[in-house]
């Protein structure tokens, strides 16, 4: 294989998994939407706002061009998984661990996206950790305040904590000087494998107390 | 008339679109929190928040500057508004219809402004439909977040769509070759008519069903 | 004393404002977020939004970089708040006058800092007095959005207002040509003043009455 082929595949390797991201955070809008009764182009919106919300907060801190704006990909994604909802209404719901998955690739992905995006606009490595947290839970976070829940990512499971562990992995393995490729990957599962960890094993981060 | 007369006459019907849309926004936006027993200077702010959050937003993606930041007149038109809740109360439920077809005027002038401003900031026109349709109706759903409501323009009639429909027609009407202020102007009728169509008509889209 | 010495002092001064204000910011972020059962990072997260929500609308707003991005002493400031919260639990709520004065330091302050930087971008006085008023009182209303909560400052006391008479109070002096430092610090006091006087004699805008 050429070295343009192997590059090629590692390209068409992150479009998948940001594709995916994409598609299982648009899902989850719809499906939250779906339970407060939007209508259709309301859960779209909820939808697109999941998918694009955190990186667009990213793009607007880091004074960037939001990222949607260049490419419709994007949007067109989030109106496949309105159809999808619409379609598969009753089989969606059989498919939580698949959109799970794909939720927890867009997540790892998505905190990678961020730090690199942060690290290539001069900003130091907090920020850039920071910065891949907001791209991988910030879209939740806008999808609640939209149907009016207290944010989930508050309270529930480590979510955006993941993001900030796969931010600290980017640094140690960026000292080690390892190469950037092997870099965004190492990262980038960590943030999936903490995530899923998390899940399974149910460990959370402990509850404030309520003062008396 | 000399073609400056005409051009002037022009810009004073816009300014006019312009100001009634934003007093009408402001009014829902006051009406709204003196349901929820804000007090003057926040019913204030939420009446400033739905007349200029939409274009505000708008703003900060374009990366321009937000358009209430050098004219002071969109505040002084909500504070104007501030004053006609408090002084006429009681007869103000009495112009639901008036606001009504003020709401509709703004609707489809903000989702034109919203459009051209885009495409003047070199975007391509499905950003620019999109930029119209967050010009004309995030500053309700802004509203809403304050005032901690289920954004109401995602559950109810036909809203945000109208400035959908007024983005394709503006596109429409441009590869026809018509001169800009007709494309304008047709944009924005095309979205006064179909938001007041649907009101009248009560057509509104379905809603997403609750999983099971 | 030497020039320099008094600079110096002045300079702590600011910084010793700045902190406190970030500080009781955060405390009153982290204690409203327990009280709706949000974890740890949760809870940093909503103190951190608290502490530096009104000055990232703000610059956000004027288009510079938002300032915590720059130094990381606010994230930092935000994270010994949470400890403080974790460790002294049940003795935070003795304290709160304490916080309350913090509070309106922080007030005093991040007003007049508003209204300087906004200045700064070359924008008018008026948009410089919305400036300040964002950067002080925006970041408690983002962490209501947060908590899902009415937002407090829409409702009760004097809060808001208090930096727009600040704002008036800046312009005023300026126009009395006194020097920058004594412009600043009766600014800043007269929003303390007005915010501890309106607490502590109950002074409130009147609420605005529901529509029958």
């Amino acid at each position: 294989m050429t070295k343009f082929a192997e590059k090629n595949k590692m390209i068409d390797f992150i479009t998948f998994c940001d594709y995916s991201g994409t598609f299982a955070f648009a899902i989850s809008g719809i499906r939250l939407a779906s339970a407060k009764q939007f209508d259709w182009f309301g859960a779209y919106v909820v939808g697109v706002v999941t998918a694009v919300g955190g990186g667009t907060i990213r793009d607007i801190l880091l004074n960037a061009t939001p990222f949607w704006m260049t490419q419709a990909s994007y949007l067109i994604i989030s109106g496949l998984a309105l159809l999808f909802v619409l379609i598969f209404r009753k089989s969606v719901i059989n498919l939580n661990n698949t959109f799970f998955i794909f939720d927890a690739i867009g997540l790892g992905l998505f905190g990678v996206v961020g730090i690199e995006k942060a690290l290539a606009f001069g900003f130091p490595m907090w920020v850039a950790v920071i910065m891949g947290t907001i791209t991988g839970a910030f879209g939740g976070m806008m999808r609640d305040i939209l149907i009016n829940e207290v944010p989930l990512i508050f309270r529930k499971d480590i979510y955006a904590l993941a993001c900030v562990f796969g931010g600290i992995m980017y640094y140690i393995c960026m000292q080690m000087s390892l190469s950037p490729a092997l870099v965004q990957l190492i990262s980038a599962v960590s943030i999936f494998i903490v995530r899923i960890v998390a899940v399974r094993y149910h460990i959370s981060l402990p509850v404030l107390k309520k003062e008396e």
